[in-house]
């Protein structure tokens, strides 16, 4: 162990807990904030309690906002009856980079898991069911193409089919400029059975 | 550039602004963050502002302390007739590793560098120089072996011997582990001209 201060060893700790982050990289984290200017200091340590602070999730999506509902459910130039079920925020920020989908979203902050137990209740899909009335066109899965990404999709598939709103699932495949020497049996199989005319 | 609120684009500016966190980084810490209990960020929110605001530098040496002297410095145990002079303080916590040195420290804070406008009055040799009374015996130059560490080594030990006392250099050579092959030619060069009797 070495021998620095209580409040160093406290930051190295703390910063050690965070995602990525060995004892080294904290160590050197540490250092160098050590050396920045107070007020830069600061203004970490408050940019830090402030997006806690201020950031909630949206009431309709679920997605992250300031305010009650976010800027995307906000949006009236959207088209509001097609939306998108991802597992999480983040998924949103991939999808919104592609440019191509303007409608709504869903956050289920997770998937069904039993192995963990994590059932349907534990995440968001009793509000996905009340968004569901006569204005909702499509819903698109897009859960993430793990075991429990697809048990996800299939369980809110059965949940929203009988009620007559068409249901649909992202593809998978071989990614664009990928390999297919080096793609995985079940990406390839997936790749085939998602083939198209051309 | 994505569509977050205010706070957390702010908060991953924050982050990508430490050393070796990108923005894809930035990103997935701010993401954590947000996930984390409120009491937890304010922990460590809390931990980074204290480090900054109860750390300086020992008096007599340069170290990181909380109080006016360091641990080492006041440490009555540990022979106070050596002072080994480092660049950073991070050279201190690799050297008390060594569990071997029981004597004093003082970090220069830096070397002279004449390229980045950096002489003598800029790093901490004057501290050095009115620390070299009667008792001290010893001064090891503990620079890097880089040109300016060297330089910086040259010019503290010929501002010392004409006071009479001793003054060595660390050795350089092959690192305990390492392999000749793969050797530089400069750190080869040094490992020969530092050779013992065996």
């Amino acid at each position: 162990m070495e021998q620095y201060t209580p409040p160093i060893t406290k930051l190295i700790e703390e910063l050690a807990k965070l995602p990525g982050i060995g004892r080294k990289s904290a160590q050197r984290l540490a250092f160098h904030i050590l050396d920045m200017k107070g007020s830069d200091v600061l203004e970490l340590a408050n940019a830090i309690v402030n997006a806690k602070k201020y950031t909630r999730h949206c009431k309709i999506c679920g997605n992250l906002t300031e305010g009650d509902t976010c800027n995307i459910c906000d949006n009236v130039k959207r088209d509001h009856s097609t939306i998108c079920v991802v597992e999480d925020v983040r998924d949103i920020s991939a999808m919104e980079r592609t440019k191509e989908y303007k409608g709504m979203y869903h956050v289920l902050h997770g998937t069904i898991s039993p192995l963990d137990g994590i059932g349907p209740d534990d995440i968001n899909i009793k509000n996905l069911v009340t968004r569901l009335n006569s204005d909702i066109v499509e819903v698109i899965l897009a859960t993430n193409p793990t075991i429990d990404g697809e048990a996800t999709a299939v369980y809110i598939s059965r949940l929203i089919k009988p009620m007559g709103i068409k249901t649909t699932r992202i593809a998978h495949g071989i990614p664009v400029g990928g390999d297919i020497e080096y793609a995985d049996e079940v990406t390839l199989m997936r790749a085939m059975e998602g083939r198209r005319e051309m």
